[in-house]
């Protein structure tokens, strides 16, 4: 079934998969993207030249404002950003309060606005253990609400949440996607750090595929 | 049972309401409201006196920026405030998509951050027929999905969804509170204009329990 669907697309390699998906389905596709100040803007420059190169509709909302609510995040502060694997007690100090929730609700918001039957976002299996709001139980009860939120019933779908990030990167691969239009780093410099969290997760999803990053590092992978 | 309540706190009379049934129940109240660029601004104005003057915490949200989310709303647009009783027709052009979800979303992240049980708003029976967002299906859904998105479960409350205004008023003179300290017009000017479909409301209220309202209006009630 061909639908309307608002992508949330960061710019990072996840989304960069997700919004493919969803054009090889032959849906009609919004992509919707936050800036909430985040060091890495050319993750935003990224999404903001494939929505160009794809041509289609891309919304930027301003969250920066939201910094109240959002205090104490290492994407938004000054703190450093932890490097090495995703650890539970590293993570933590990048987790913003009820991030997913928040920008799933303005998200659907959205869709109410441009009349789109679906919210899509990047949440996947690897992220379950350690943040509450990429779960399959929040992501069934999150739909549930956007369903009766509105005149418009709006679905909340995570359509990964059953893969990792290698295997959402040998989907891409297969669709014969560009990675080198993605970005990842949590770092806000010319070249990926490749040792934030972030950047360490990509290049192990890469080896697992036997396939090297286009990128470019500041370290070798 | 004493909890750390976030009440959602416009200033209007409803919320103002709730405020102080939150603090005659004993819990530890923060006041939370959204600067959203409504022409309103009195209604803040309102909010920030009552909670310098009871001495608790109140944090307001500046969601300006969504505006691109919220588009279509006559209470942030330069449409006409629709006059008279609240009809289907007319409210929806004052309806933004998904707000209440977006402002509970907001506030579940704020009851995160300052270790919070609970999240209540006013919405109450006289909304039901109108906004999909303050029926109980609603509130539940709401509820299930902000006790599982974060490390920290949050409940959403609606104290007044078995109540109407009038009953909100009835409760609320029993506890000897000053409506003068509240305000209810949409329209931002110094008087109340007593037309707008929210003085109507306002003054149907204080009509059905026999007491004048202590606001000056531009026309007699």
């Amino acid at each position: 079934m061909i639908r309307t669907v608002v992508v949330i697309y960061s710019g990072g390699m996840d989304s960069f998969t997700l919004l493919h998906r969803a054009l090889a389905q032959g849906h009609a596709v919004h992509a919707l993207s936050f800036d909430y100040g985040q060091r890495h803007v050319r993750e935003l420059d990224c999404a903001r030249q494939v929505c160009r190169a794809l041509a289609i509709p891309h919304q930027v909302i301003d969250i920066r404002a939201l910094g109240g609510v959002m205090a104490g995040s290492a994407l938004t502060s000054e703190l450093p950003v932890p490097e090495g694997h995703y650890q539970e007690d590293s993570m933590k100090a990048t987790v913003v309060p009820n991030r997913n929730m928040i920008l799933l609700s303005l998200a659907t918001g959205y869709a109410v606005t441009v009349e789109a039957d679906a919210v899509w976002y990047g949440a996947h299996g690897g992220d379950h253990a350690i943040y509450p709001d990429c779960r399959p139980e929040f992501v069934e009860k999150m739909d549930a609400v956007c369903r009766v939120a509105n005149y418009q019933p709006v679905a909340i779908e995570a359509p990964f949440m059953g893969s990792d990030k290698a295997r959402i990167l040998s989907e891409g691969l297969k669709l014969g996607l560009d990675y080198g239009q993605s970005w990842t780093c949590y770092n806000g410099r010319e070249r990926a750090c490749g040792r934030c969290g972030s950047c360490v997760e990509r290049l192990e999803a890469f080896a697992a595929n036997g396939v090297n990053d286009p990128l470019q590092y500041e370290v070798a992978g």
